[in-house]
């Protein structure tokens, strides 16, 4: 088990009586295989402790004055300010890394817009320029208006048609069902369930010569809440920024694969990856609505009606009255070079210096990032600042701590994702797990944390020495207030742990090197709170405000999450034995490996037609089950007086992770390595499970050559297989 | 230095006066910048005096009796015997472990020959369709004829062209000078130069419907050397068989990337990696002559001009006289998947069985494998034998040592390939050296090495504590004996060592997973004997006999390859610190960047339109060579006394050649990943340095796009420039 003290707590976090009468070791039963993490105890206490709430407020106060979006200089100063302060905070180094990568922004004088045109040619209706600007930040400058970024440049026209979120089964539906042809249309989807840069790829796909994305209120606003700055949902003006490109882990667009440094040599532009060869741009719902109200056509099946006072007619273009109308989108956003910087900080490993546990997380924001990023930042740079308090007292972790401060995460995860280009070698080589921080919180409900298996008792070992930060919870661990709003399933009781997806800066680390990640946050309820991301998402009203008069006023619930992502990296710097657990990854494939068996067999006839068999993969798991099972025994057995011993169990568990990278990439996505876990290829929020094989069977719902679609299927169950044996094999006594 | 006694020689090995009085270490300035390598002292001695010219001569004669062509029972049962042998020896563990990979045979009942036609249609020539059995083997069965392995079936008929080695250039030349077009012909092409492979990649490429490979005495005889069985030069009967696909590192054509078990998915033949599309066919002179002698068409030029007395024209067709003669190929080769066989021993290390060296050679043969690969594959066996007597005595070394019996190396490297697929996680994370073990002995002359810049120093101080096998030296190192017969250059006063090409199993070891590589053997005088690779290869007469009455008679010359192999072996599994030379690494990547920037000079107007510039290779040359330096000053003041301190040092040593290897591959060549070294792409057997850019610059000499052949040299360099910069930084202080 984990050495630790239990916390006296300092703020909303209250005492509760020992049951084991003990202060050191909190539990009656070590639920964590790797037993004995060594030293850090009172050290670990006094980490934790020392993350104030206050702390966390001033620094979220400090870093979101000023819009600071990628490529600007005020960025760039936050980045300054940041390396300082790490420097005060007595990091052992602190460095900017700077790459130069393509950036996008609206071209200054001449504005995007969406009008209606009538048929004289006048512009009847204009979207607004810029979204209203919330109180208290009517003199600040560089308020970038809403836009989506790599977006074409062009000033497409004609009718619209409606396609509800814009996903492939919606295209689907439209094409197939409702005998819809977008080609030479300009479609209109409403923002949240997948990417929108999903929503872009299918549009271009299916023909369409523009996109507008709207937010519908269904998607963007919660039951009972007030617009901001009266509550936190989404006002009508706000529009949702982001990016619309698919680089699928690529990184930069011009330079895929390698650091776009000054030398590196750039792709000409028309050959960058996952650029849009399309217009798009976000509008609000007051806009939307009125491009909505006129429109005609069939009448859309429910699922596809959102919350405004129109029918969601599909089109194309507007009903009789308004036939003679069109839509003309005019955009003149550019693609440019542009130099980002990363911050670099670390604190050297006493004993292990060649082993790295990373803390990174995003500082570029579209605007304030009063959410998105800052209130992750905040949270690393509390941690930083409290472990820095611990080196001059004398501590030093086993392990080397890299913290991050990626710029670029809006723009295509760019800083994180060149800096693991850069350092890819050596990350392979010693990185032993690579923590997220991007938003602390997204929610008031309860913790939320995505990782990969072989963290989840890391996790809950780590929740149940921590205290629930809800004022109604006195008493109650962290683990016991998440289990009780968030139990994982009927078949485990425990709080429930998330895939990793993508969408943020952990991607390069997981997905492409196999870096052993997670990422904690603070969430809503799924269950009741049905809307999309949090309202004000990528909006002019992510403000500190809306951080500290609603999300977190006591900053109470972004400690626990800094408590939670400070801990997780602590106990893996720290611990003699790196707190992985082999036997959980075990759990996890045979979970996926029945759940993708199942999906299949959604087919039986074309099973047997084609011979398809799971079995392969099966008894790959059945194998890893064992391995993990035996190593962990090994482990239990290892002499920790031999450093040699020690260390080659070590090496095995952070190569773990490693095993399951395919230095083949998956099909068409070079750069997405993991045969476990990769974004979807129809939503790269969304982390599926054996990849490989769900796009495989994903494909023969749509492919006219069964043939080929069933022998993809195929291919890819004998490379999964292979990928699990390989990586039991990585778990047996080496020799 | 390495700490290891001089040995007192035991056959043609004589004692020279340690000049330093002393006997253990032997050298008065150590030349290995890893100094002091721990105890193995006098089992170093042991191990090197217990490989047996007699035992060397024993295993060669009871593995060449008879014909193990790969897939075949023989070469099973021989797989057994050295399965049961190493076992007796006393390895730890040994395994047989299978796959099941595409090969290819003659048909039986239809067997393959080259036919020339009248114009009525009768046959009036055909090829032989056997070599002439040697002398004491009329009786042996399942002798193999010659053939192409994985040649297309086929009759193709019509007129020849002859293209001297078939090499790009000579194509170009014949195409573009002399303005003669090979579509639809048949192109009869000369052995030697290039890989086989390579000519038939070229023919197709231009057009060809078939292929004859003939051997010509220009390039398969020595001078003044009679034909086997009075001398070593090849008889006009004989014929050399070889593969002839482009599988660019693939290994099992079906199964590209993962290793061929039961449940692979195997692509559809059609779908194979590297098969050829036309009909080819080996020949020998004898043969040959038939139909040179009546070749019409222009006469070549000197250098296409072969030894036989014919004219070499080059056709298209016969003269007039035999103008309406015509040829046919008749070619029923068949491509089936095959059960193949690996043996794996093993010894595991003492203190480090998490780190590995491997010696690797193929057993598998064409027919006897006198010399290819027996010859090597003997040398694998007494290495083993006197390893297990020292495992016996009680020596144990420090690593795991894993020696290997490959199959199927002649189907396109299978056996190795295949294994190093199933175990490339940890091969990567484990490997420390991997040591080939092919044929022991190709000449008479001297010592080849072939082997990545970081094992040049080891080799150094290896052969100075050996002897020259030859019997007019005694007193000779083998280093000293090695050097007055093969001076680098005159820049550089040492043996030469060779780049590392392919063609042999270390391929996947060395240009996939970047693993450090070797491979020693003897060989000619290469200033003085012109002929291609030696007489003999690849026919019948490679016997026991060629080995025992001409190359090496007292196996004293093969002994010495044994001690080169077995002492590298030794030394990187037992010291302390591996002994490896990142600066020797420094010196080559130097030299190769001014040879590559000297190729590129020669356009010096388009380096100037296109803007191509080194700096970005040489600032990172520089920045390795400092990088290199400072590590081997850290790595002496190392504390040797700390376990982790050293380990760390050593596995930054041991992935220094990993860090050249991109996952992304060289281009259209996803299995060659090391940007430093890699086959060409013109001829498979020569390694390139560089080779990403040395393509790209090849390809400015042919592409009509010149600013995209442009462009792509740009961006290799930029990709070898930041492979050296990331490889520097491999070396730098961890943190």
């Amino acid at each position: 088990m984990i050495r630790i003290s239990r916390l006296p707590s300092k703020t909303n976090c209250v005492q509760e009586q020992d049951k084991n009468g003990m202060y050191e070791g909190w539990f009656a039963k070590p639920t964590h295989p790797n037993d004995a993490s060594g030293p850090s105890g009172p050290y670990m206490r006094e980490f934790l402790d020392e993350i104030l709430p206050s702390k966390i407020g001033e620094h979220l106060r400090k870093f979101t004055r000023l819009p600071h979006l990628s490529g600007t200089e005020q960025n760039l100063k936050y980045a300054e300010q940041v390396r300082n302060e790490w420097r005060e905070f007595g990091l052992d180094s602190v460095e900017m890394v700077p790459y130069d990568v393509l950036l996008s922004y609206p071209n200054v004088s001449r504005p995007n817009y969406i009008a209606i045109v009538d048929a004289q040619g006048r512009e009847i209706f204009n979207t607004s320029l810029a979204e209203p600007t919330p109180e208290g930040y009517e003199d600040v400058p560089d308020i970038v208006p809403p836009y989506s970024a790599y977006s074409a440049k062009g000033q497409p026209q004609g009718d619209l048609v409606y396609v509800n979120y814009g996903r492939t089964e919606d295209f689907f539906q439209l094409e197939r069902r409702m005998g819809i042809n977008v080609t030479g249309k300009i479609v209109i989807v409403r923002y949240g369930k997948i990417f929108r840069g999903n929503k872009v790829k299918n549009a271009i796909r299916a023909g369409a010569k523009g996109l507008i994305l709207f937010s519908d209120p269904a998607d963007y606003c919660a039951e009972g809440v007030k617009p901001y700055p009266e509550g936190w949902n989404l006002p009508g003006g706000g529009a949702q920024r982001g990016n619309v490109m698919n680089l699928n882990g690529a990184g930069d667009s011009l330079t895929p694969g390698y650091p776009a440094k000054e030398y590196t040599y750039r792709s000409r532009p028309e050959d960058g990856v996952g650029l849009p060869s399309i217009p798009v741009h976000p509008i609000g719902y007051h806009d939307a609505f009125h491009f909505l109200k006129n429109m005609g056509g069939q009448i859309p099946p429910n699922n596809w009606k959102g919350a405004l006072n129109v029918s969601y007619r599909i089109g194309p273009g507007f009903t009789d009255d308004f036939k003679n109308q069109f839509v003309r989108m005019n955009i003149h956003t550019n693609n440019q070079v542009t130099r980002i910087y990363n911050v670099i900080g670390r604190i050297r490993g006493a004993l292990e210096p060649d082993r790295y546990v990373i803390l990174g997380g995003h500082r570029d924001a579209w605007v304030f990032g009063g959410i998105d990023p800052m209130s992750g930042a905040a949270l690393v740079h509390e941690i930083v600042r409290s472990a820095g308090r611990l080196l001059r007292k004398g501590w030093r972790p086993r392990r080397t701590i890299i913290f991050a401060s990626w710029d670029a995460e809006e723009f295509g995860l760019l800083g994180s994702t060149e800096w693991a280009e850069d350092n890819a070698k050596v990350l392979q080589e010693r990185a032993v797990a690579y923590i997220n921080a991007d938003s602390g919180i997204e929610g008031m409900y309860t913790l939320r944390v995505d990782c990969t298996p072989s963290l989840h008792t890391l996790v809950y070992d780590l929740t149940k020495q921590l205290a629930s930060p809800e004022k109604e919870e006195e008493g109650l661990s962290l683990y016991e207030s998440w289990h009780k709003r968030d139990n994982w399933t009927n078949d485990r009781d425990a709080p429930r742990i998330r895939k990793l997806g993508s969408g943020s800066d952990f991607e390069a680390y997981f997905v492409r090197l196999g870096i052993a990640a997670g990422r904690a946050r603070y969430t809503k309820n799924w269950k009741t709170e049905g809307y999309s991301s949090y309202p004000v998402y990528h909006t002019v009203y992510e403000t500190f405000e809306v951080v500290e008069r609603f999300y977190d006023p006591s900053f109470a619930r972004l400690r626990t999450v800094a408590q939670v992502r400070g801990g997780l990296v602590f106990l893996l710097a720290d611990s003699q034995i790196i707190p992985l657990d082999a036997n959980q990854y075990a759990i996890a494939l045979d979970k996926y490996a029945r759940s993708i068996a199942a999906m299949a067999q959604t087919h039986p006839q074309e099973m047997k037609t084609y011979e398809v068999s799971f079995d392969s993969m099966f008894s790959a798991v059945e194998n890893f089950t064992v391995a993990a099972k035996e190593f962990h025994e090994r482990l239990q057995a290892v002499n920790r007086a031999d450093p040699i011993q020690v260390r080659a169990m070590n090496d095995q568990l952070m190569y773990l992770e490693r095993a399951f990278i395919d230095p083949l990439g998956l099909p068409g996505r070079p750069f997405y390595r993991h045969v476990i876990f990769a974004p979807s290829s129809h939503n790269k929020y969304a982390g599926e499970s054996f990849p490989g094989v769900y796009d495989a069977l994903f494909d023969v719902e749509h492919s006219a050559n069964q043939d080929k679609a069933w022998n993809e299927v195929k291919r890819q169950i004998s490379i999964a297989a292979f990928t699990v044996h390989a990586a039991a094999a990585t778990l047996a006594p080496p020799a």
